[in-house]
């Protein structure tokens, strides 16, 4: 156990944005929420996954809906709490550990937000390890994990208790309720035990995104480059730089889509990338063929000072580093890429691990 | 008390879908539900709300969603009952009674699928004396009465629970989740103890239905007229005459929304009647000048037989007449135009009681 104070939340909320490839919510808007709770409530005790009790009941605390919106509409803090409340009152008993359903600039934080002001202590983890635009992309799902029963909560005072059929059935029930609410809501789900948990999610996320906020924050110092130090973390590769040339952008069925445009710059001039995003960024398709896909990591980071920038964010003009990383392996079973592979997001393609990817573009070149 | 059985259902439906104004749902659909149920699980023990103990625990029992959809999706029967239990749940006591929040062919008759299977009494009353599209629009409402808790439930084995911060609120998110289920749901809501169904509620709406059908049949049966049987019963008054000339209908935003033109015939030669409805009808408008408007009753019947015709039955060719009758007098009311008045429904004109507007027809003719 170690205590999160707000001189934490500056590396931690920019490397969360890191492992929300896009998405994931804002994190200035994520480490404002947090710094404002943990001044208000006190640090939070983050606690690793192996000290969970086997009975302990775990619930997943996050944000819903369009990143477009959410920089626009910030919670006032007590709904994020009221969700929690609305959930273990369903339960029927006291809640015992917060968790990030996901890594991103506000999901990473708003947890805190709910640990703080419920008193509770969060769990070093997650259930992606990266952001997805939508909520039965968890891994524990995998094994069976049933988000409901779950809350959705507003700042107006409405709860929305769902129990549902499925995990596809809860996303869709939850999306309509967000997208009346206004296009973001709290939501409280993925009851699990302590066991699931270390069997099912993803572990250490919040030490990483802390560690590669950290990474980056040196670098910058240190004057080296602090993109490289993202990719060395992470396993991954710098696979374009270049300037933003166009971005189409639209809030759509409750999700922020669109595509981006990167005219590449240095030893990628004359190439073009395209970036598809639903909230994270989905494909990275070079000159006509693709480079990465879901769901491995497919990151956009400013080219200086490795800033992770947001689909909600990224404009004409920013000179930007694309990185790809590879994803937990569970993504890259057959249950996983049902979940997250390409074909489920649209695309007539199958999923190729970046890693291939790459040495075959290598051994194109 | 007393029993209400199958041979009881026919009478029963038939006044219902008088008094659903065009809405409330398809009253032969509604029929076969309750025989159903009551043919399964026995006769429902109707009461009067003055023999209902104070302290007891009513819930009111309704199908939601667009007419034109309710018919070719079908309950399967044991989710109507879901919604009740799950509501039952969370209250964390016994239910009671079962009463109606509406008249029409499928919401006076739901109910008794929902008492018949969950061996409750149904109570002899309503929460409108007619139908209506949106369910904020109940007198109980203007005393302040709560629609949530309150449950959606699909045949899918999904649940929703609302608890909001006002029965606007609580009509746009069940909407919502009434949509995504596929257009129809069941629900359970506005509970409150056997005093608020006293005070608040619309009495004797069943007893009335009945009577409504059992005049219908009489009248046909003697060779009378059974339009007149109609009107006299309602103190409402024939107000055209003609053939359908014209529909327009479509399903949006989870309602059945358009308007039926209606060509004059005999004393209305040359006249044409315009009807605007919403699951019901909204506003008759006779050569450009508004005859009757919510919250009074417009009714169309089918000329000869005094068949109620719904506006998801209504067709080019049908011969019609349309009744309009005075509504219950606490919508008269300021608070009761705010729900339910034609601005609340978009129209730019304030309500006339529909006698003043008969009279100044009749003084002008």
């Amino acid at each position: 156990m170690r205590l999160i104070a707000e001189d934490d939340l500056e590396d931690l909320a920019r490397g969360a944005a890191v492992l929300g490839t896009g998405g994931g919510g804002n994190p200035y808007v994520g480490k404002l929420l947090a710094r404002q709770a943990i001044r208000e409530y006190g640090p939070v005790r983050l606690v690793d996954a192996a000290e969970v009790p086997d009975d302990a009941l775990v619930v997943q605390s996050a944000m819903m809906g369009a990143p477009t919106v959410m920089v626009e509409k910030l919670p006032r803090g007590d709904e994020v709490v009221n969700a929690l409340l609305a959930l273990q009152d369903h339960l029927g008993r006291p809640v015992t550990h917060v968790v990030c359903g996901e890594a991103g600039g506000i999901n990473s934080t708003i947890p805190f937000v709910a640990a703080a002001r419920a008193g509770l202590p969060l769990i070093d983890a997650d259930g992606m390890g990266r952001a997805f635009p939508e909520l039965q992309m968890l891994v524990p799902g995998m094994f069976g994990a049933s988000a409901t029963p779950m809350v959705v909560a507003d700042e107006k005072g409405n709860t929305v208790l769902l129990r549902t059929s499925g995990n596809r059935w809860t996303e869709r029930l939850a999306r309509a309720a967000t997208i009346e609410m206004g296009c973001t809501a709290l939501i409280a789900l993925y009851a699990m035990n302590g066991r699931a948990v270390r069997d099912t999610m993803v572990l250490g996320t919040l030490s990483l995104c802390q560690e590669l906020g950290h990474l980056i924050a040196q670098a910058r110092a240190g004057h080296t480059d602090p993109v490289q130090a993202v990719t060395g973390r992470l396993n991954g590769h710098e696979v374009f730089r270049g300037r933003v040339a166009d971005v189409e952008r639209r809030t759509e069925t409750g999700f922020a889509r669109g595509r981006a445009a990167v005219a590449g710059l240095g030893p990628y001039s004359g190439s073009t990338l395209e970036l598809n995003f639903q909230n994270e960024h989905l494909v990275a398709i070079r000159d006509g063929r693709v480079l990465a896909s879901v769901p491995d990591l497919i990151i956009v980071l400013d080219s200086d000072s490795a800033e992770p920038i947001t689909t909600e964010d990224i404009r004409y003009g920013f000179r930007v580093s694309v990185v790809a990383a590879p994803c937990d392996p569970r993504w890259r079973t057959e249950a996983g890429l049902a979940l997250v592979g390409p074909r489920y997001f649209g695309y007539d393609f199958g999923y190729i691990p970046v890693e291939e990817r790459l040495s075959a573009e290598g051994s194109r070149a």
